[in-house]
């Protein structure tokens, strides 16, 4: 498979996903899943998230930064697994750039928050697929 | 929360849910998640998937069978998480129970094609959420 056949078609399929699915280490060495909103992407290397700084995924990061995302459209048979670790950030600049209207409703106390937090997810490699065909590529 | 009602809604989002994403374990220490056919499933009890015997994911469940799998309404901020353990089965019998027509496309050599085999999910305990709704039971 040529280069920008294994670059174009994931970054279409994750520049359209609203949300991802978002991969963690959780107790007992049992892998956990929860579909998050995709806040922002930057092409296939970074991935941000807003969520609950109390929340189960959250001390799950701070425990393990392992993570992988996972986005999919399943009437097409196309997935897109990105492998790496999550930060997580608390500082008001990052909450600031991420804040959107309406998450007053999680976040009671506005962009300053200490609940609100945000998730940077930044990939190490991908595996894509569509229909039978299927390609894994390291993410620069 | 009532049990009925924890019950009743994750049941309603497997039975009309076509796929599932399944967490395994990865190499090193990351998770993996990838999309698959629901083929069948008893409750929030059992889950059946097929797949090829080659392939990365019955790779990683014959060396670890911990996992999860995760069931997704994006359009109304629904989620099912169920977490226990897959086994792999390739008798006859399980194989022909799970055959559909059209099969023949990834298994050429039809239900007793080698590269054919049978996933079984088993839960242990489960988390739903829908909206603000959040609840953790065990799976009997």
């Amino acid at each position: 498979m040529k280069k920008e056949v294994a670059i174009e078609k994931p970054l279409k399929l994750i520049d359209r996903s609203e949300i991802a699915l978002v991969g963690s280490n959780g107790d007992n060495g049992y892998p956990n899943i929860k579909a998050m909103l995709k806040m922002r992407n930057e092409g296939l290397r970074k991935v941000w998230f807003s969520t609950n700084t109390s929340s189960m995924r959250v001390a799950q990061f701070a425990k393990d930064p392992r993570a992988c995302i996972y986005f999919v459209n399943s009437s097409e048979y196309e997935g897109l697994m990105l492998v790496g670790g999550i930060a997580i950030h608390q500082d008001a600049e990052t909450k600031r750039l991420l804040w959107k209207e309406g998450f007053e409703r999680y976040y009671p106390l506005g962009v300053n928050d200490p609940d609100y937090c945000v998730l940077c997810f930044t990939s190490k490699w991908a595996n894509y697929y569509h229909e039978l065909e299927n390609a894994t590529f390291d993410v620069e």
